[in-house]
């Protein structure tokens, strides 16, 4: 029904007949002449009716915004003064010779280059409009040159795309699952997968050697700003390659989408343990476009007579640390209240600053509202530690080492962002050498990653020492998201039961939940390991979306509803008989 | 940790040093020596031990089957009256120099090539084991390279892959839901998709022209023979074609698909109006592998003073219907027995039959029941209408035209396999012309495919006569299985509330089920049309597996169940209260 995409035409295709079909993105009378912005999936094309072509300019003046249309006519340059720079057909129009009117269109619920002015729960209404919009088409466009180019690469390296099972059992990642009853089998339930991981590695028993999958994933949790409770997830497992491989294969993957897709060179990942990012950064996943760092003073501030840093300076799980801003000394006490009340938020109790007004002056030159707590000459080391400099600030966070990294961490964020401090425009990192463990709140010890993460110890060590313990997991961050995750997995029987014992996972209970895996286990499981990368948020990076709202066709609002098909809704009690189920009323009604 | 695959090697890999990673699929001891078969996704290659290499030795004399080992050594050709010709590795051996063993393995609950001496529960069971027999490796990597080669194929046209939501609300397919209760929206449900045919519907109102999706579908259906809960779709939809142009990409599609990767060609797809295809072979989906056609012999039957006949014959909904098998004479009474019981399944009660075993003696040269309730010319006119010759055998079917063609069209395929009288190894063709509608059963109508495919007319025809009304769907058949179908959507409001209202479907209940639907068919929606595939059918076809479940790395049993991660399970009676539901309690026990 087409000769060509309305986005394709050009100066080359002039004297061309062409056949278009789309949508009217514009309609203008002008001097007697009907002028069609004509959309499609490609761009959009100006089409011009004059009054000689009778009936087709009688429709062409007929249609309006969105109606569908096929139009034919011959492609000329645009008279000298009306090319458009701006358009990629900005060169051409088409002179219509026919116009079919193939549907026509109610007035939409709002104009598509209108959509800021309605709210986001009406564009989710009439998602199949705000989809309309070349930037949404774009998004998923890319979106779907990024899993073409993703599967391109892991088939060329020998990867087998596996599908594994989305009606399955509890999986052990820990979030709260989504619950499906079954009917052939009543009063059970199956649960949709949090991820393939337990599916993934017994592929890796079976000798599948290198899996991936492009997989859904399921999380009934309450929605933080960027979360939906199905989400997408490009995932990897491999047999016989070690850590430093997978890491390769992976940096090599994701370079290759940011080459090709978007000129970009991403250059070679650096890595970072877990301490140390912790320790500059305040996060395990650090943005490193932003060049600020934390600094630690724990030393300095032992010997203050200043309770609110000699205590978290003395105790074993307290730190007391500095961020220097350069150029930072121009903020306003305004701003900095603004910055303090944005770190309550996690849990700090104040912001502690030292302004720089002259250095060479000593304490005279600074400003601040603590110094006077503290000995001049601790005051000054302090400067030096930091490497201070007229017209900087120094913030100050001293509270539990997870308070003080969680808040100056997110003020790191913050400061970057506001006073656009980034140096370059990508910076990936891999961090890695987590914890095994880390404490659970109850006395006891929980997995950083998963109960199937293998550390890099023996058993005995493991046994030992489990708060020590190091894992063989990695994070691949760029510009502070964690983009992906993994790590080797255990393959060893006596090392599962180990860690399970750690964490306080009676034998029962294990062979309750994972017994199919521990029955793996002991036929033959080869050593392997693997990764997930969220494809949502990789999307999101890629095409500077907001949200991932913007790179999912459909998505979910923040409460876990579609109000487009206006899901969930209400079965009916027949169904729930056949479930072998009933509801339970709430909201004070009678049960 | 491996230089090669096992398969890979071959004789010009001789003299070389390779490293191979894998599993002891067999461990022989011979003359002192140990021969290992080490078995990875690739192959088997043969391992040689000499006592000379040590503690090698050593532990390729402990090493069992299924352990884990990485092997080091030198490729060599195999000594003469050694090579094996029924393996590709079957030149070589690998004098093995290093042994490390990775993992030992426990006795498997069955021998790999014993696999059979154990029931499908039990491989189910343990699925990572059978999973490991090179056949069950084969397959699924043949499904890889398929989905691999369609995506590919699909990318070069055009389609974008884009995912729509697997939490949604219930699809017009009308088959059972699984369902989903909500959390956050008490006594509301999810359901998982059927397929996503609303949402691939506004995405062509969305203007992405081309989608593509490899989808997973899911159908709470008590499972005959070869079905699963979920499966996978290879969904299409595509905006401005008509079903011509769906049809020839689509074929070429699949006829790509065999050539690459079977090296089959098979040729253009003959088109067959469904009117035909049942009357000439009992069913919307014939095998034209099989060279039997029903002939309908009503008129000759009308007369005849045998109720049995004469009733169907002359009832406008009977059929009377001959199938001749060429050579068929030599059944015996045993066998047409069993076939008579077959065809009982399908409502048959009874199966008449005439054997011809000297044509030119007439009536005196044939044998059968039956013929002494006909007129002798009768018989002999039969005879000359199916082209009867020495040594056939003619069934005949009456009843009601269903059970006839349901009966003779199964009786069709059955004697096709039973006398192996396939006359090609593949017959694809597309049946077409599909009636809008078929009898519900209770005095109404229901749509043969599903509501929102077009019909080839006006609403205005289609209001006056919809049990005549023909629609733009398409089923794409290859040896008697349906692979794929689809139609040309309804893309005018008009058009739709007409079937709508054929179907008895109410404006409020429409409004209630599809509003979204309704409402996008309004702002602007295309003409569309699309199709989607069975990719575990299509699949099992390519290899020759004889079941869905051969082809599905993790599936379900027969009563939708995993036997190896016992899904479904129970669940606490937390997760039911934070779902808003309760347990009905089942088998005669109290609510």
């Amino acid at each position: 029904m087409r000769s060509q995409y309305c986005g394709e035409l050009n100066s080359t295709h002039i004297d061309q007949e062409v056949t278009l079909c789309g949508w009217v993105h514009r309609r203008r009378d002008h001097g007697g002449v009907i002028f069609l912005d004509l959309r499609d999936r490609d761009g959009i094309a100006q089409v011009v009716f004059d009054p000689d072509t009778g009936e087709h300019f009688q429709r062409a003046d007929k249609v309006r915004g969105e109606y569908v249309v096929q139009v034919k006519g011959r492609v000329r340059a645009r008279p000298e003064g009306t090319v458009n720079p701006d358009m990629p057909t900005g060169e051409i129009e088409v002179l219509g010779k026919e116009l079919v009117i193939l549907n026509s269109a109610a007035t939409p619920p709002f104009q598509l280059d209108e959509h800021q002015s309605v709210g986001e729960d009406v564009r989710l209404k009439y998602r199949y409009v705000d989809l309309r919009r070349p930037e949404m088409q774009q998004k998923l466009r890319f979106r779907s040159r990024i899993t073409s180019a993703i599967r391109s690469y892991l088939d060329q390296n020998g990867f087998l795309d596996i599908e594994t099972p989305i009606l399955t059992r509890a999986t052990p990642e820990g979030a709260r699952d989504y619950l499906v009853p079954s009917r052939t089998h009543a009063n059970n339930f199956f649960a949709l997968p949090q991820s393939p991981q337990l599916f993934k590695q017994l592929l890796m028993v079976s000798g599948f050697d290198r899996y991936y999958q492009i997989a859904k994933c399921f999380r009934d949790e309450d929605l933080r700003a960027d979360r939906q409770p199905e989400f997408t997830q490009i995932d990897i497992e491999t047999s016989f390659m070690n850590e430093e491989e997978i890491m390769g294969m992976t940096e090599r993957m994701i370079s290759g989408l940011f080459s090709s897709l978007l000129n970009v060179e991403l250059g070679s990942f650096p890595r970072m343990p877990y301490l140390e990012a912790m320790q500059r950064y305040g996060s395990d996943k650090p943005d490193l476009r932003i060049p600020l760092e934390l600094v630690d003073v724990d030393d300095l501030m032992q010997q203050v007579d200043f309770k609110v840093f000699n205590g978290p300076a003395n105790d074993p799980k307290g730190r007391v640390a500095a961020l220097k801003v350069t150029g930072g000394a121009k903020l306003s006490r305004k701003q900095i209240d603004d910055y303090t009340k944005y770190i309550s938020i996690y849990g700090a109790r104040g912001l502690a600053w030292i302004k720089v007004n002259e250095l060479d002056k000593g304490i005279e030159g600074l400003q601040s509202p603590i110094i006077k707590f503290m000995p001049v000459e601790i005051v000054m080391a302090l400067m030096e530690r930091v490497g201070a400099a007229d017209g900087d600030i120094v913030f100050f966070g001293a509270d539990s080492a997870k308070v003080v990294n969680e808040s100056l961490g997110h003020l790191r964020l913050k400061l970057g962002e506001d006073l656009d401090l980034y140096t370059c425009e990508w910076a990936p990192l891999w961090v890695v050498d987590f914890p095994m463990f880390e404490e659970d709140g109850n006395g006891g010890l929980t997995s950083l990653h998963h109960p199937f993460t293998a550390p890099s110890c023996t058993p005995e060590e493991l046994a030992q020492n489990p708060e020590k313990a190091l894992s063989r997991a990695y994070d691949m961050v760029l510009n502070g998201c964690e983009l992906g995750g993994g790590s080797i997995r255990i393959h060893d029987q006596a090392m599962q039961k180990t860690v399970f014992k750690v964490l306080g996972i009676e034998d029962e209970e294990a062979r309750e939940k994972f017994g199919f895996l521990l029955d793996a286990l002991q036929f033959g499981c080869p050593p392997h390991g693997g990764l997930a990368f969220g494809l949502d948020r990789l999307v999101m990076l890629m095409t500077g979306a907001q949200s991932i709202r913007e790179v999912i066709a459909f998505p979910k609002t923040q409460s876990a509803a579609c109000v487009m098909t206006e899901a969930p809704g209400t079965v009916s009690s027949a169904q729930l008989r056949e479930l072998h189920i009933r509801l339970r009323q709430v909201e004070g009604k009678a049960e």
